[in-house]
Parts: C-alpha cells; structure tokens; sequence
C-alpha cells in the first residue's frame, strides 16, 4: 500500500524524495504536501519568535487558552471541543476512546482513515466512489455500510478528489447515523479552503447531531504541518471519551502558541488565500488539462487528475522527483489506478514551473521506454540530483 | 489524586497555579517542575530560531535524522530505538504495544506509570519504598511483584525522590524480568543530571537485557518541556511493536531540531549543568533543613522533603504560591505523607528566594491558624495577587 516514495503512506516525505531522486530534501518543490502555498500568518511566525522562550514551561495539558479562543471562534461551548497534536491525533482519540469494533471508510480516501482503524485493532469496511461522481459514493452505498459499521470515516471535502457532498447528503447520513448507532466522523481538514458560501457542513448546527464528530486541521489551511495542530467537535460525552486517551502534553507549546496567533488575525489571511488559491487552482486546472491530464472537478487546494496515456504515475513522479518537483502518486488508493496523480495548488511560480516541466517531460520522452528498461519502475535517478534533462534509456 | 494545583497530576502547571494564587502564569518562580536551570543549550535556541521556516513541511514520520544521530550518540542500532512525542508518548506507546493485562509500579513514583496503564486498559499493582531506605523498596518486594505483572515501571533515579537502584539490583531485577516473562521499563527521565561516574544504568550492556526498554527524555535536562521529546531503547522486536501504534507525524519537527541540537554541542553544557546542579543541590538542602525540613537523600535535580510539623504541604504551597513560588506537593504520592512536597533545583537567586520566602512565611506564621480558618484548606488569595505579605486570619 506505500508507493515509490509514499514508504510512510503520505505525500510530504521529502527525506524520502530525497534518497531517491538525490538532491536536498528541503529544495524540492513539493506538490505532494497539500499546504497553503502563502505559508503562515505573518502574526503566526512572529508569534513564534516571541514565544520560542516558553519552550522551557511545559504546554498546558489542558489546552485551555487555545480552546477557549476556539470556542469563540467556532461557537461551540469547550466542553465540545479536544485539541489534538494534529488531525491525525485526533483521528487516533476517537478509535481509542470509542474502540469501534469496526470501521467505514469511503474509497479513494485518506488512507489513515483505514491505517489508524487497524493499528487500534478494528475491522476495516469499506465501500467506493464512482468516476461519474468524482469518486463520490452513492448515499446509499454508505448507508448500507453504517448498518455494518460502529464508526464511519468520511472527509468532506475528500482527500485525494477534492469534493464535497451536500449538506443535505450529510444531514440524512448523520440521521442514519443515529438509526444504525454508528459514529459518523466528518474530517473537515481542508474545509477552510472552501470558499464560505459554498461550504457544506453540519458544524454550524452541532448540537442537533449527536452522532457526529467533526475534525478540522490547523495544519494545512495555517501552513505549520511541522508544528501540528488539530481538533475535534462533538457533543461532551464523545469528547471526554477522546480526552481520556490522551497522552499528557501531547500538543506542544509553541503549536498552541502559533493556534491562537492564527484565529487571531484570521479575517484578511482567510480571504486572500481563497481568492488566491481559487485563482491558481483554476490556472493549474487548465494547464494541467493542456498537458492531456483529466482533472477531478474538486474545489479543495489540491487536484486530482489521471495522467495522459501511456504516462503512470510512478513514471511521471520519478520523471519529475529528479528534476526537483514532487508529486503524490495516487496509484495506491483502492478506487483509483495506476495513472492517477494529486498535485497541491500552490504559488503561481512554483505552478508554472510544474506545467512547464511537465510540458518539457511530455513532449521529450515515450514513457514507455523508461518503464520497459526498468522493469522495477524506478528510472534511474543521475549522480548530481536535481535537473532539467530526461532520463531515457 | 489531585492537589489544589496538581488538577492535571503533575507539577509545571503555571495556568492553575496562576487561576488560584493570582498573578501572571509566566511570572511564577516554579519549583514544581523539574528542568535544568541553565536553560536550553544556546546552540538549540539559535536552530529553532534558524529553523522556524522548517514549519511549513510535515516532520520526518521515520524520525531518521535525529534517530541516526541518536543512535550514534547512544551506540545502538537505530532499529532499537523508538522516538516520542515526549517520554510520556513513550510510555504510552509501550502499554499500548504489548498490551500487558497487568502493570506494577513502586510507590511513591512517577504518577503516569499508573495513570497511563489504567487509560490503556491495564490493572495496576504497587509496592511501597521504605522511608528507611529513602523510600526505595525492598528488592526481594520489586521481584514478588514482577511474578503478578506482565509488566513493570521502575524510576532510575525515582521521582519524585531522586535516588537510584544499584547496577547489581537492576541486573537481578532484569535477570527475574527473564525468568517471570516480565517487561522492566526503566525510566531515566533524570538520568542525565547524575554525574556519570555514579550513573547506575543498564544502557550500556542493552543487548544483554532482551525484557528491559530504558526511557530516556530529552526534556528535562535539555529545558525544552514545551517542545516534547523523549525516547526508548530496546531490542527491535519490542520497538517495532512501539511504532506500530504510534500517529503519524506525533513528534514534531521543531522537537527534531532541538533534538538534534541538543547532541550536536552537549558535552560542555552536560558537564556545566552536572557542576551548576550538584552545588546548587546542597546549598538548597542545607537551607531547607535549616527550615526544619527533613530532606531525602536523592542525587537528581529534585529535592524530596518532609516540611517540620505543624505544616502541610497543601498549606506551604498555598503560601508560597501567593509569594509567587510554586512547589509540588507531594502528598498525594502513594506512600508518602501530608507534609511531603518537591522542590526542583533551579538558579542561585531562585532557589535563595525561595529559602528566604520559605524562612519568612515559617517565621511570621502559625500555620494552624491558617488550615483552622480555611477548612477547604486553600487560604485566602489576595487581590491583586502575589507580594511578600501573609495572611492569617
């Protein structure tokens, strides 16, 4: 289930990119990682530098001055709310507290739905989008999933294809949820990227869903994956049942730190990274479908798309792992196939150098030739690293 | 199990100390929390400044960087050592890991051992130390229960008394861990403040030890509670059940920087902390049996002491802690008594503030007037908080 140089499942992983493609991990150009290409609120990494003297006070285990500004900000009472060091922790809070004994999940989706599902010893189910839908599922596939399932995982807007279902949809599914008993986790991690009108969520009517749990990420809207920062909503009972797994201190300081600098001056970052990530996304949309890629018809800020014939996606993410530009192979997310990429939007430069390489690969080489010479699928990567030259046997 | 400060369990809680006594959490002289009084090294200060972009990207999952320097650092294998979101992560990964139905731990000791073994699932069992032999326990006790648990926490030095087992007793302990099918977790969260001559440690023969994990934090020695880091040896087997349970991403990549800092130029800091540590430790023991205390015979940077009657801990702590001075009360350590409490060894002027508070508040005060006047045993906190003045009623 891990790919080329998904070895930990994830895009990101540029110490990995870098053993194999050579060069420095932190010169890639990572379209891999799906990361707000306007990096941090400048108040954020101010913050930081005021703040990095804290790091010899332990963080407050209880979270509370984070939360108590979350609470504001999200309208929810604290009691609703459990911090996590990141999503993914809190993902790992709900199995632990909850222990279903077996789990949903909607295929293609974020494969630590299933991974942190089997870790903490449940049974995993699932059932799987259609291309006509984008790789949504039909609503009634997942209900009939619900009835088997204690938990269900479901990411709105989805990661890899970037699509939401209505809030309609999410509202019979949550009813569902409290027909069949079943847990109903809606992972909102790449939410904030959504413009707010056209955001389907059940989080401003929480209260009326006592079978749902939202999770949201700091880490992907705020650019600070390093420093990992997430939460969960739901009502009280489910949130003390997280609570009760988790380890003491396990978020540290300087991400609680940097999560209050961020809802503090959130207003104008929020809205310049939507008109900008909006405005990219549809340029590298165009591109891409310029280079032969089919493009998911997602809204988040990152793209699925199926490379051109007869271009794979390993083939194309070695091509252009070695002239420094990471992509995400999808290959291995049941559902999809072999020529299946995800590329993050990011800054218009770092973009245009993606089409352009990408245009320059295409139109130089028969990738044919590089995955016939090298059965095991891995061109070879030239001494010296990184540049512009294709490798073709 | 909680005190009047303690409502997390552990000391370092300024935010509750600062909710109850008044004040500014940052402000308070914290004696609760045991962390070397140099600081951080400068080189980690300079990195972290230097690395604060580093944000932006995930943190290596596989740890890789730090890991090998680790491993060198250590002299073992980089596949026998799992790396933690703080010792606590460690801990916690190891219940959850191998699972064990029972866990023994010695009295008075670390409160995470029993905390996290009951979140996890498992029955706790006790022995007691003996106030005879500075609250260690007898051996021959340790190896009676090591028969009914699956697996055993042992602190080398123990918090909150700072002593340690000799290297004779951890190798019979080891040796019975065999035999009894036991898992010993030696703890040596403090170890790095003993001076090496005297380190009573097993690390450097881990390959003889196939049923013992050591813990180590980079912490407390290191100043940098905020960032959490800490780490496990043992043999591959036992790791890799550790890393299967642990969250994607747990560490985060500031923590790795820090880390990695923190070997790079230790020895000159190691050896100036051990002689700051060692001369400030007994000029604060004289001081605090100069008080009328009663002080065990530890080695770490932690001083367990009996305060002279008629004082309680919670009462010494509510005085202190409206002088803006915060000492763990230790009364709700399993085998000690109401007028145990801990004091850190911090800076000359602090650890001098704090005799000279502590002389004025034992001069100018009958103590039984204070806990008679507030049964609810908290006295009373002044508006605008903290100041040199006491108040009896």
């Amino acid at each position: 289930m891990t790919g080329m140089i998904e070895v930990f499942g994830h895009g990101g992983d540029v110490e990995t990119a870098a053993s194999r493609f050579g060069g420095n991990p932190a010169d890639f150009l990572d379209f891999s990682a799906n990361i707000n290409p306007m990096g941090p609120p400048q108040n954020v990494l101010h913050a930081l530098e005021q703040g990095l003297q804290t790091i010899l006070r332990y963080p407050d285990p209880g979270h509370r001055a984070f939360k108590a500004r979350l609470s504001e900000y999200l309208g929810v009472q604290p009691d609703q709310i459990s911090v996590g060091n990141g999503a993914a922790e809190s993902m790992a809070l709900i199995l632990l507290g909850l222990a279903p004994r077996t789990v949903g999940t909607v295929e293609p989706g974020f494969s630590e739905y299933s991974a942190l599902a089997r870790q903490f010893g449940a049974e995993v189910l699932h059932v799987y989008g259609r291309e006509a839908m984008d790789w949504r599922a039909e609503v009634a596939d997942i209900e009939r999933l619900m009835d088997q399932v204690d938990l269900l995982f479901l990411g709105q807007p989805n990661n890899p294809n970037g699509v939401q279902y209505s809030v309609e949809v999410l509202h019979r599914l949550a009813r569902s949820a409290e027909r069949t008993d079943t847990i109903l986790v809606i992972d909102e991690a790449f939410m904030d990227f959504i413009p707010e009108a056209r955001r389907q969520s059940l989080a401003p009517r929480l209260n009326e869903y006592p079978q749902v749990i939202i999770i949201r990420s700091m880490t992907k809207f705020y650019a600070i994956p390093g420093l990992r920062l997430g939460y969960a909503m739901a009502r009280p009972e489910l949130i003390q049942a997280m609570t009760a797994k988790q380890v003491t201190w396990s978020v540290n300081g300087l991400a609680l730190i940097a999560g209050e600098a961020c809802l503090q001056d959130g207003e104008n970052f929020e809205q310049e990274t939507l008109a900008y990530v909006s405005r990219e996304r549809k340029l590298l949309t165009e591109g891409l479908e310029a280079c032969g890629c089919q493009v998911t018809r997602g809204e988040a800020n990152f793209i699925l798309a199926c490379l051109p014939e007869p271009w794979s996606a390993t083939v194309m993410q070695a091509a252009l792992g070695e002239r420094g530009i990471l992509i995400r192979s999808c290959a291995m997310y049941p559902g999809l196939g072999e020529r299946h990429v995800r590329f993050a939007v990011k800054d218009a430069d770092a973009n245009g150098r993606l089409l352009s390489v990408m245009q320059s690969v295409i139109a130089q080489s028969n990738p044919q030739h590089i995955s016939q010479s090298h059965p095991q699928d891995i061109p070879h990567v030239k001494e010296g690293g990184l540049n512009d030259d294709l490798t073709v046997s």
